[in-house]
């Protein structure tokens, strides 16, 4: 089942997206802490055209948004870091999130707006020390996000949150596809591309801290809860390892998709 | 005005404190996003005995907890660090709060468990990109906060958020004390206490980084909302600089306290 947050005419709702129909679920104004993994049981409302709805970021007001960096070995290898040996954890806000084809404003503070392709686990069910074995249980389903980073302000400080949290630049969709569509997370193949041009792709096998380690991870410290998302983390191909760096500019078009999560795409200006 | 929010019974309320009285604040379940800054103004409802409410953490849901490290210089001294030439930001969770006077838990997990007392700022109007100089206006109010800290787990990455995350760790109150009667807050004097002995005093004057310029600061990356905290810093005087180091065990009292804005104090246990 394939789950959206959408805006029509002013007035938010949740959908299951059939084909090219996102049909509301009644009673539900968007997927997060008080409507997942329940949702997609809803009564179906009112259908509309996929194309006269605008999608939200599919997770609009998540309690916690994880990220993790330095998990793929090219990407470690090209920001000149050592391989780490405790996923590198760090946060966005709610409000650094923004829709899967939304515009994205570069701010006038960075000139260094770099691309970084990824797959987001959104939570179902909540869970303290979750066992590993036990960790893809907890997982309402997969989407796409691509977490933008302004490398001038990410450097500011050892602390990259300000170069990460920036105000609506992270688009999260296309929409959630649930958790039983896809048995075998470690078996996608994640892409970006930039203007047409595949720029990073690789196969979430070779994550250094898979999927279940993040969960069983991350759950040691505090309690995972519904509607938590993390970001798993890019693939080597972003625009600050190449020579000469290539930081985004307006009118650059950045897609994210991976077989079966569908594809994002958001132009910067 | 003294703001709070405590639970009585299983019922949440927020409420003005006023002497030794918990004067509820009709249809004000808690402080936070939803009912800053205009809480203070609600119809006063039942009030209780203040010793026999329970103090939850002031803000209990707050959709930003942001932190500062290596705010002051004696702290950055112990801690063998450059001075930082923008402030060192990183986030803690809702769910790392607990009451200002709970018993902590020390996790299973870490055995460097340390102490941090700050001064917290609630925000009370909204603001993207504040100019210093009116940053103060967007405050509304003040507390106090233990940042407590898995050492062995912040040093597991670069990054530290799974060592300052941790869940119902960080003690924030007793209560928000509205900006009005903080008319200037580097005038502050922090203090934390091991067991009756005094470990960190500094006056709030000394931050590197004020609290005006920190507002500034991060709303320039993201909006401040109502309700979101900011832990300011830590002085020099933490358990991990002492030789030994000093961390905490079974039995410990930490309190944090600043004249005008009153005491929190915890058992770890």
């Amino acid at each position: 089942m394939r789950l959206a947050s959408c805006v029509q005419a002013g007035a938010a709702f949740a959908a299951v997206i059939e084909g090219e129909r996102a049909v509301a679920l009644a009673g539900v104004d968007e997927l997060g802490p008080a409507t997942l993994p329940a949702a997609g049981g809803s009564v179906r409302g009112e259908a509309f055209a996929l194309g006269d709805v605008q999608l939200r970021p599919v997770i609009p007001s998540p309690r916690k948004v994880i990220c993790v960096g330095l998990n793929f070995r090219p990407h470690v290898s090209e920001t000149a870091r050592e391989l780490p040996s405790y996923p590198v954890l760090f946060t966005k806000f709610a409000l650094s999130l923004c829709g899967p084809y939304a515009a994205i404003a570069l701010p006038r503070e960075s000139s260094q707006v770099d691309w970084e392709g990824e797959v987001a686990v959104v939570i179902g069910k909540p869970g303290r020390r979750i066992p590993r074995a036990d960790a893809l249980e907890h997982v309402a389903g997969y989407t796409l996000a691509n977490d933008v980073s302004m490398r001038d302000y990410q450097r500011k400080s050892p602390q990259w949150l300000q170069g990460k949290c920036w105000e609506a630049t992270t688009p999260l969709g296309p929409w959630l596809v649930t958790a039983d569509e896809v048995p075998d997370p470690s078996a996608l193949v994640l892409r970006t591309t930039l203007n047409g041009e595949t720029v990073q792709e690789a196969s979430l096998s070779t994550l250094i801290f898979d999927i279940p380690t993040l969960i069983s991870t991350i759950s040691e410290a505090v309690t995972l809860e519904p509607g938590d998302v993390i970001l798993t983390g890019t693939p080597g191909g972003v625009g600050m390892a190449r020579t000469p760096p290539r930081y985004l500019a307006p009118g650059d078009v950045v897609g994210v998709e991976a077989e079966g999560l569908g594809r994002l795409e958001n132009v910067f200006v």
